[in-house]
């Protein structure tokens, strides 16, 4: 969790841990909780994204974790079928909005109450938990009605909140191991602020000394369970930087996620030989746990593709992010890669931290406040004139 | 379908029906695909993006169509997943790839192959189709055993495909209405070519004449199930127009594709006061079918959110398509919007006809060879390298 202040970067004090030993000991003292076997998250952008990446991440190599499922887009298709889907009687629902009072989240909450007849005044209230900031109107309407509430620190927005309750309760309560992502994240806390290591602050240079020429960056993925986490990085980039900056210009890097090896057969063409506009970062998985073979069978007329037989599916799709890459670097295109030598929570935790702080020294350099979204309140605003009578 | 020579754009003949009623005869006289619940469609980029689109589109609303399951990226965690779930008694396959030997698309196969003890050369080829470019080496390979194999026009490309056999025999055989999917087509077809409507030559035309001013086109699509569609349009139009022009400069335009209202809280900043490089496209549908309405619940101290009750989810999103389109003009940024009356296939249809259109036309202003990929060719030579002993 970062924040800055007349423009000195801060890192806020470490009371997450605590907090999530607090979520930990609510939800285990908690006899619905304890028997419950899914957790619904009811919120939109900051309050969901991230806490749905880890999900993603994690949730093929952890059978014993509870079910998440994400109520996010007033989308009636979406919100039905994944509304069929729940049982009342085995589901925790925590609604999550930094302001208390964001329309999407809140209206769904109404719906989830009217539909599974929640008691939130009385018996149903052990199966309730909100995440909001002090004193918002979702947390006077908790502390009234007796409905465990987390706070989110005031000094940190929703797109770098997912190392706060907004990610760390329910993915604790679920049973993913939040402790280990908590210390990837202080790793790379450390190495930056104590130990000095500057390659972040290289490329955030990098990155935004050249912002005219490569306004572009792309993150490529190569591992299907990271597409959530990229969706992550195009909030924590796009928001964050997009603003006017202190002369007044419209400044900001634009974030494009995408998903390799897929993706080569769609917009690597583009980054090959259209305009110069990019650069490409790559993030690949050394160690995956599985190891599935290519069988070593020969086609008759297609067995100039006998080439990969016996070697696994990942060596495939590492080869192809190699190939890729160096494709690339040869176009002249500047290029950074991000290699995890293992897919475990620790190095989660210090690929998020990464991010978070490579986008604060980049907004620092742009000159923007890097926490803030004045943007988008003019179509709240237009959006409450068309309903209100 | 369309391409293009010496500069004149020409559409395909309509074989497409024909080979449509040709796949339903097939289907219904072979007696495994009449029992099957399940397709597999192994492809990737432009051999399953369109399929899978206008699977993901309508299957909440078609529940006696056949389950489809796409096996595109080489990514060993989806892959088992997927596998996992499929029976193979079950299970119809389609293998597509136009080369005939697409690396990824190979490899799935032949995984599949030892996996269900798929016996190709007799009794289990009943369930196998493969859909490939006329004497290429799966065409070969499925003469050769009998396989019954659809065929893909030389002159379509892989992202052009949707409409031919590529998209037409899937989701034909799955039971989707493409008879109205391809009417709705012709009649975008008829408008550009008998009835000379020049509205998609107009926007053509803006956006290659400002390419650079605003080299990126966001499209914004207000439903969750056009998710896939736009990843369609991502490939169309980078793959397509991200190229080496004439003169030999690079050029092309980006495509980002993003769903409302997710991803207001994300991008939607980053549109509004970051750099004035961005075109949006809004899509949204009036005539949603579903009607779930906003209880009328008002939460103690959350009363301010209250203006929405009574009124359904779709209009809430509808309304905040318009909020923020309105929000985005006001910041005198180029908008243009595409309203589906309901979403039925034949509106899809004429959707992807306008954007094969409008793509084609981007590249003839553009003086590039729009149905080529000259620079994801180096990436494949450089892996071949990689694994050949």
């Amino acid at each position: 969790m970062l924040y800055f202040e007349n423009d000195v970067l801060y890192k806020s004090d470490e009371v997450i841990e605590e907090m999530m030993q607090n979520a930990l000991a609510y939800a285990s003292s908690n006899e619905f909780i304890i028997q419950c076997d899914t957790i619904v998250v009811i919120g939109i952008g900051g309050s969901s994204l991230g806490t749905k990446a880890i999900d993603s991440i994690f949730k093929h190599r952890n059978k014993d974790v509870k079910k998440m499922v994400f109520l996010e887009n007033p989308d009636e298709i979406d919100l039905s079928e994944k509304l069929a889907s729940i049982k009342k009687e085995r589901t925790l629902f925590i609604i999550v909005s930094k302001s208390g009072a964001t329309i999407e989240t809140i209206s769904i909450f109404k719906e989830i109450i009217e539909r599974f007849c929640l008691d939130f005044a009385d018996g149903d209230k052990q199966q309730i938990i909100t995440i909001t900031d002090e004193n918002s109107v979702l947390h006077k309407f908790s502390y009234y009605y007796g409905i465990k509430s987390f706070l989110i620190p005031a000094n940190v927005g929703g797109r770098f909140s997912v190392l706060s309750a907004v990610g760390v309760v329910p993915l604790s309560i679920a049973g993913y191991d939040m402790k280990s992502v908590l210390e990837g994240a202080t790793v790379m806390v450390e190495r930056f602020f104590s130990q000095k290591e500057n390659h972040i602050l290289k490329k955030a240079a990098f990155l935004t000394r050249y912002k005219e020429d490569t306004p572009i960056n792309v993150l490529f993925s190569y591992a299907n369970c990271l597409e959530d986490f990229t969706k992550w990085y195009v909030q924590l980039w796009g928001e964050s930087l997009g603003k006017i900056d202190k002369q007044g210009n419209n400044t900001g890097l634009t974030p494009i996620g995408h998903i390799g090896s897929v993706d080569q057969h769609s917009f690597l063409q583009l980054i090959m030989q259209g305009p110069r506009d990019k650069t490409v970062t790559f993030i690949k998985v050394d160690n995956f746990e599985k190891e599935i073979k290519v069988p070593n069978i020969s086609l008759k007329f297609i067995e100039k593709t006998d080439y990969i037989n016996g070697y696994s599916f990942n060596e495939l799709i590492d080869g192809e992010c190699d190939a890729t890459k160096e494709s690339i670097v040869k176009e002249g295109i500047n290029v950074d890669g991000i290699t995890l030598d293992v897919l475990n929570e620790k190095n989660i935790g210090k690929l998020i931290l990464y991010y978070e702080l490579l986008t604060s020294l980049c907004g620092i350099m742009l000159g923007v406040n890097t926490y803030d979204q004045p943007g988008v309140e003019i179509g709240k605003q237009i959006l409450v004139k068309k309903f209100q009578k």
